[in-house]
């Protein structure tokens, strides 16, 4: 990188949040879609601003900024939809991430420096008056809490169809769904096996809407609830099942608490029990936007969630692994949307 | 650019706030600058996070994702300042952009498709119960009032020393400083000619603080002060002027209220009168960075300043000064940062 590019990007910094306010608005006035809706080349400013229901005036200097940023192309005054336009529009990613930052992050990443600073997330006061996000979740507000939960299952949702096969691959009567947030595993599993005993482990607010979600679906039968927070050392697991499944739940805590849950959970494993731990590992993606991505989300987890967890490099996951006493006897890469799937036994 | 790098692009829009927050929180807890007083390969984790006083978690976590950004850089476990970094920590003008869009206009940005829906600076709510920024420029708390008169002055200052030759190429007697902010530009003008008198021009609030500024440098002579509102058709200019000044001004104003304006500068324009406009024009840029800048400052303007102003290509811009019945007699491009200078005259 020359050194005036490195000059462009640290200036293109200093302006990033109004790169990202400026997207969100040619989305959300239909501007983006109304440009992606006509041919080449495209529509001039009086047209486009009435076709959006805005002044030209707010449609101009939109434009004039999105243009650097590839969002829509301006040429001899009329205006067509960018490449980059394009997928900010209509990636569903691209769109579930952007809405996620909007409605649960922008405003308490302000607080980024004081989260680091005192390892607390200390901008979740923008949301709500808890100690961590995962207490507020059942509570959040719209459209707050919609962005959240899509979010959460953009990553789970894929994951899930794929993994099935993997731990149904021998006979199954006990799970144990640790941090079964609102069922959609447990109710997959249900679904996929006639056989299999679902019990789900998460704090008593989540379960509380998880078993309504389930009776919703008319899932009474075969699962149970086993209210219990993990934070603390004094609470165990329930012993006795096949499979203990964690996707997406360790990066929720440090790694002093994720050693200390392993350890937990390696005290209820029988002679045949086996764990699989579902996470997105930053290193082991095939895509540099997917890591990036990651990367992101650590800092909400630093900021927003819980102040001392992250989306963890496996190399350093692994040491975690290793001081619970857990070895990996098989892994997947690339299930879901970028997922590794381990599957460990006790040392 | 392909359509992987486009998407790439579109999902790094999504995050843009992260990469925002990010650096300003590496910025400020030291972390760039310590990895910048460090010679290659650099500082492992525990040691720089040490030195920055913060936690090991805390550290890697921003470490990670300033990586992605150019921010940092990180070999073998070893960490060090990366280009983007150098310049996102040195150079002044990234350094005051930043400040202003942290402490100016991060918040107030939320309200950016409010602002175009509605023709309001919708975000200027965050900062204080005003109509227009620019009364509520002298009560703005810290840090606020720094990062905007800092960002003010970064694009002012500069601009002063290269134009005050090409003003005072010919005696001036009458000086009016339409817009005299602070009164900078005025007290240069006093200090370069020993003949010149100087009428500001601005509203009583602003004028009431330059008054003061003025006071505390000295300036009681050959200055005077005219309150006027230009927002107001009914306000007049007084005549008589040798030069009429408006440097960075004409930005704070929508197309239609640009025009009356001018028409009310060019009817006390006598025979010889010279009308001086400075601006910065996104289209006579040598720097794409630069045109960037200017067009997010436009957003300010749209989001937080006064909901309809912006920076005014130069194509445009003229289509006014015709409007207005006014002619470029001559013009200098690339004076102070990139700014315009404009000698005007009635048709």
């Amino acid at each position: 990188m020359s050194a005036i590019e490195a000059k462009s990007q640290a200036q293109a910094l200093a302006f990033a949040p109004f790169s990202f306010q400026a997207a969100m608005a040619l989305r959300d006035l239909g501007i983006l879609e109304v440009l992606g809706s006509v041919r080449r080349p495209g529509l001039p400013l009086p047209e486009l601003a009435e076709r959006a229901g805005v002044s030209e005036y707010g449609v101009s200097v939109l434009l004039d900024f999105g243009e650097h940023l590839g969002l829509v192309e301006g040429e001899e005054g009329r205006w067509a939809l960018g490449k980059v336009g394009y997928f900010f529009l209509h990636d569903e990613m691209t769109r579930v991430n952007a809405d996620f930052t909007h409605d649960i992050c922008y405003d308490a990443l302000r607080y980024l420096t004081r989260a680091v600073r005192t390892g607390q997330p200390a901008g979740l006061s923008s949301l709500g008056p808890w100690d961590t996000l995962y207490q507020g979740l059942s509570s959040l507000p719209e459209p707050a809490r919609s962005s959240w939960f899509n979010f959460d299952h953009l990553y789970s949702d894929r994951v899930f169809s794929d993994l099935l096969p993997l731990v149904f691959d021998r006979p199954v009567q006990q799970l144990l769904d640790v941090g079964g947030n609102t069922g959609r595993w447990a109710r997959c599993c249900l679904e996929y096996s006639p056989d299999v005993h679902v019990t789900m482990v998460d704090l008593p607010v989540q379960l509380e809407r998880a078993a309504e979600e389930m009776k919703a679906a008319g899932w009474t039968e075969r699962v149970e609830y086993h209210a219990a927070d993990l934070l603390s050392d004094q609470s165990r697991l329930p012993a006795g099942a096949d499979v203990i499944w964690m996707s997406q739940f360790l990066d929720c805590f440090s790694a002093d608490q994720i050693v200390s849950i392993l350890r937990r959970a390696r005290q209820v494993m029988g002679g045949e029990a086996r764990l699989f731990i579902i996470e997105l590992f930053p290193d082991r993606q095939a895509f540099d936007a997917a890591a990036f991505s990651l990367d992101a989300t650590s800092l909400y987890f630093t900021c927003v969630a819980n102040g001392n967890s992250r989306m963890y490099r496996y190399a350093e996951f692994a040491r975690l692994l290793e001081a619970a006493g857990l070895e990996v006897v098989q892994e997947w890469d690339g299930v879901g949307v970028g997922h590794t799937a381990l599957y460990c036994r006790p040392v």
